[in-house]
């Protein structure tokens, strides 16, 4: 029988977690806190040095005019569309079948905004440069997510960005990156963020993702852009009167996460192999390209949760607190590396990984 | 000359001010997480025991079958309108020519909703019922602004909303709370904040206003209107992993501050009589019916801008920060009651007032 609630519990009871930078508790706002000013001055609407410093730190280190602080990716990113189809007169964007904005956000660009969507490639692989040398319809803007999260974090070549980039410039099509996991591709693709971003005339980063801060967004691109966007952040009621506890953390975790997206990256290497290792259990990617990857069971979601929920309460490690139906027949969950992995035993996890390859194979007779 | 930085510059330096909870700085996040254990889980996409059960305790406090936790006004009052306007199949709701959805937001119920807005009254009066008894087009709502904040903070007669709200159900217009500053005039009406929601379909209230929060702000109403404020809270960006800084905040500060509003609306009275007892300062209302009003200077901004300084500089103590121009020969500003007043010494205030009164009529000879 299927028992989620169990599988969470058993999950929430393990002492190690192989993903993740740990609990989204309240630690982690408080530590973001500790060695700020009691004194320092909040933002105000969107004012005051403690936003304006970090939009400006954010900026450069995209390698953009301006960046702007938003609540979340969902409201940047929206605005960031209608501003470039405003900008053409043009209501119509391109993007990946399992693009954010198509499957999580409740239709938002097309309740709020009124802009269509034409879907770029199948849902089960990456968008290529046919794809948009091929695309039937004009659109204002085309949308790339980098690394494609919805397909296990796959990217592209570089040299297929740098083609696309170069065939939207001549058409005058804009090309806006989402890039919530930016941050997390450095280390595969060897270029800064700013070398990536060059080929984008906007981009969207997170920071509660690699970074592990407590929520927000940043906007970036020229100075006009930005200052529309400041607009339409108003009216979408993301203009809040203060954002610092957002800003705060992001500034934190920033500096102390950056800097670790090639370990974490290793370490998907690492453990995503550890996963193979496994008879019936496979990554995509096989071979991360960032700090992330789904997992795949030959094994429908009733024949794996016990099996995992026991491996469990034997190891103390836990894996993934859910499993995601794909068919009658398999099911799937998805692994962020970040700083709970390097706390880890490696004899320990090869044990566990042993051990679950057993019962899975026990389990097919 | 205009020197409004010399004026701000001078009213920060004072050591009290007559307005407000004081600055708002990160020592009013860290106070309000200081007692919350740092195991507590966050929020996660609005759910959790965190969120749920500050919605259920404001939920019971306005009366209402269901609360939900915005990160703002803007963004829940237009999605109030939205769902009374998609609810009646008539994109047109009737407001104070004020409101803050008129004047505030970028017209971001007009460019996101597409909602037209039928302006009732004068913008310098209240709302009446012969507004709404001789309005010339059918809307699908009417906002009332409890207190009217643009024009001071004024109040009508409680049987005023009533006769309103009568109206409105007979003829199927839903009736929405603009209740940012609801806490503020319940000892105004000698009412719960129950008791006055009854008389309204939907309501928000904020938390950062005589509450003393960061931010944030709750939508109540019936559970088929929350739950669908809840996917356009998705559409609009609004929806954030972790909204808890903000919940948290509002949680302690409406413990500390809600029974508090009794006292700063008294303090307000005091303080408006003092401002009146100047020859050339009169306070609308005349008499306060919360913890604001508005203060008017017979005397032209430029006029009245080096005499504030000055009085700042003399005494230490703080009337304004800014003047708004409103002619060539007279402006105002606005006061906001709340616990710095009572740390004040109302010997020394007095003498303040006498001074500024001296330096008021010195000028104008």
């Amino acid at each position: 029988m299927s028992e989620p609630k169990l599988l969470l519990e058993a999950f929430k009871e393990t002492n190690y977690q192989v993903s993740g930078h740990g609990k989204r508790d309240i630690q982690v706002l408080k530590n973001a806190l500790q060695k700020v000013d009691d004194k320092q001055e909040g933002d105000i609407y969107g004012n005051g040095s403690l936003i304006e410093e970090f939009q400006t730190k954010m900026a450069k280190y995209l390698g953009k005019e301006k960046a702007v602080f938003f609540p979340s990716g969902t409201m940047a990113q929206q605005i960031a569309l209608r501003i470039w189809c405003d900008e053409k007169g043009l209501k119509k964007v391109a993007y990946h079948p399992l693009c954010h904005l198509e499957i999580h956000e409740e239709d938002g660009l097309k309740e709020l905004h009124h802009i269509q969507s034409v879907l770029l490639a199948d849902k089960d692989r990456l968008i290529e440069l046919a794809d948009v040398l091929n695309m039937y319809e004009e659109v204002a803007c085309i949308l790339l997510e980098l690394p494609q999260r919805e397909i296990g974090g796959q990217l592209p070549d570089y040299e297929t960005i740098e083609k696309i980039s170069t065939y939207c410039r001549d058409k005058g099509i804009r090309l806006h990156l989402d890039g919530a996991r930016l941050f997390e591709i450095l280390p595969y693709y060897e270029k800064t963020a700013a070398e990536i971003c060059s080929l984008f005339d906007s981009v969207y980063v997170s920071f509660y993702k690699g970074i592990g801060g407590v929520a927000g967004a940043i906007l970036a691109g020229d100075k006009a852009f930005t200052d529309e966007s400041k607009i339409w952040k108003r009216r979408h009621g993301g203009d809040l009167i203060s954002l610092y506890p957002y800003i705060l953390s992001a500034n934190y975790y920033f500096d102390e996460n950056e800097q670790k997206m090639n370990q974490f990256y290793q370490d998907a290497l690492e453990l995503a192999a550890f996963f193979n290792s496994c008879e019936t259990v496979s990554t995509i990617p096989l071979i991360p390209v960032s700090n992330m990857f789904h997992v795949h069971f030959q094994a429908s979601r009733e024949q794996v949760e016990p099996i995992l929920a026991e491996l469990y309460a034997e190891t103390s490690i836990g894996l993934t607190g859910y499993l995601k139906e794909v068919t009658q027949k398999s099911c799937c969950f998805e692994v962020n590396v970040g700083n709970q992995y390097a706390i880890l035993s490696k004899e320990k996890l090869k044990q566990v990984f042993q051990l679950l390859d057993e019962k899975l194979r026990k389990s097919q007779v």
